[in-house]
């Protein structure tokens, strides 16, 4: 899908500048926020006085984090885009800017290069961000992003990971171990399609693929705080698993947790495939990673404010440091949550 | 020298998570505008209300921005801090906080990490910023750094790219072309060594190799037009090279220029060495790039604040944009600069 074929333009035809200045042709500036945008030395941001800026960077590498086997390049910018995005709003706060870099190796036409940034426009027109810079060069071997993510909120609403109380409800949103079902999925039917020469079938399994291929940030729940008035205790985004988010939050907030299994929000379609592969889908939910879902903690007291939102479950609550974090099984068994997050730095090859 | 040797760490001992703990163990924080550091899903700044804020990012990738057979990690952390925090000054801002991501193979050791972080401690030490987040993952081949640096001025002291003016005086800071020669020395040096089983020869080469392996950036200038009232009318950092940055500045300002060569400042190391290889020193100072010198226009009524300044070169004057952009050579004949920049896409393998 990547490789120069005859119709398509190498990246050293056109060298860097050209290069840059046809990749950036389709952006646009949506935000007044935004004083100086691509084509300085640096980038030029105005945000309110009343606001403080909140700002992130994620590495993505070929081969680590997304598969072209599987992976559109459209999908790979804008899932590059959203993951970044989640950071912010895990913070309570709005994106409003990325810079986006790029290195590719020259098994890239610009054609792919253009596929790519598709994804990525596309990811700025749906969260209302802007794309104000960054840098494009090459690589020995294959496609590294690093995304920058800037947004802003007041010093008031911005939720941390280490102020979580005793006695707050542990919430999730959405669902969890779609993603990581999705990737277990492609795996499979990739070896199937391989081994009989067939094309692998995805039937009822749209939204695992979805959510591995095009997860979604959830801009939505931050508009839904700010539209009820809930101003977290604390909150994360859960890119490694629950498992690894929870214990981030309880030994940075110094506290345990009990987390309910049956409360955990799985969809249909990750307990059918985890069925069929023979895998435990709460395993998928602790472990699986990538949901970009919200873990987030608030008083008892607001309570009554989420308890009927659906896209909100309550899936614990937190407790003593000294009672540690523990998941109780379906039977009423305690079992103590390590974490085994998905370790990008152990999936060498 | 980045080897996995029997009393070294593997990183895959340690895990994602114990190898950020001990390669921010060191960190500190410096400026009153950090509120948050590592450990949040993203970093929080609060620049005061009459601040905008200033934000690059630049990718540096082994084999392509540096070569660990001639550059120690150390030197490595600090240029790739430095080069961006180049682009910070290049707005006339402050920087006050940097990301750091990396992406590294299982080819390097947490010791041969902790080296890297040795050179970026110490840039942050030197330019008083703060590193307040970023990335650490794995990558099939080589090491990739990216690094995003943050910055503040208000807005009447942002300088861009834009806006120079005809008869405005070209000014350059420092000398040029010392870093390219810097890198033929290394080059030529490496081959001798290898083929004659010697050690390389640096006499009389210091301050190239200085110039190529630990550059600075020249925080010193934008103090001194600050305390000499100062605002440039346009500016940039040379790391292309000075042709491709006086192209940049009139093509965006809608300009010609005239450069005289007989002006450019070029130091003696640099002549010498380009003399031995047969070389041009002018093509160095031109073409060579990663001087990280400023590139700016000055009004003429604006002269005498800097004409005693030795830090300072006057080397020619915008011109009308009919007139094109031409260098003056020694003899007097008009030449035409074209973009001869170094072009990181070209330098594949």
């Amino acid at each position: 899908m990547s490789e120069n074929k005859k119709n398509l333009t190498e990246l050293s035809e056109l060298g860097e500048f050209l290069l840059i200045n046809k990749l950036t042709a389709p952006n646009i500036t949506r935000n007044a926020s935004t004083l100086k945008s691509i084509g300085d030395d640096c980038a030029v941001i105005n945000y309110a006085s009343d606001q403080k800026t909140v700002i992130t960077n994620d590495l993505l590498v070929e081969g680590i984090h997304f598969n072209l086997q599987y992976s559109p390049l459209k999908y790979v910018g804008y899932k590059a885009v959203v993951v970044n995005l989640s950071d912010v709003y895990a913070m309570n706060a709005k994106p409003e800017q990325i810079l986006v870099s790029v290195a590719v190796s020259n098994r890239f036409s610009v054609e792919a290069l253009e596929e790519l940034y598709k994804g990525i426009y596309e990811a700025c027109e749906e969260y209302k961000v802007d794309l104000i810079g960054g840098d494009t060069t090459s690589s020995k071997l294959g496609m590294f992003l690093s995304i920058t993510a800037i947004g802003k909120a007041p010093i008031e609403k911005i939720v941390y990971r280490n102020t979580a109380n005793n006695k707050d409800l542990i919430c999730v949103t959405g669902d969890l171990g779609a993603s990581y079902m999705g990737l277990q999925v492609l795996e499979r039917e990739k070896k199937i399609a391989i081994e009989t020469q067939t094309q692998p079938n995805w039937d009822e399994k749209d939204y695992l693929l979805q959510r591995q291929l095009r997860p979604e940030a959830r801009k939505d729940i931050i508009e839904l705080f700010a539209e009820k008035n809930i101003i977290p205790t604390s909150m994360i985004d859960i890119s490694d698993g629950l498992s690894s988010e929870i214990m981030h939050i309880c030994n940075l907030s110094k506290t345990g947790a009990v987390i309910y299994e049956e409360r955990l929000p799985i969809h249909q379609q990750t307990k059918d495939a985890a069925n069929e592969m023979n895998l435990i889908p709460t395993t998928a939910a602790m472990n699986g990673g990538e949901d970009y879902e919200l873990l987030f903690t608030i008083p008892l007291s607001e309570h009554d404010k989420i308890k009927d939102l659906d896209q909100i479950s309550v899936i614990g609550h937190i407790a003593q440091q000294k009672e540690g974090i523990n998941i109780i099984a379906i039977d009423g068994t305690p079992v103590p949550i390590t974490a085994q997050g998905w370790n990008a730095l152990l999936n060498e090859e």
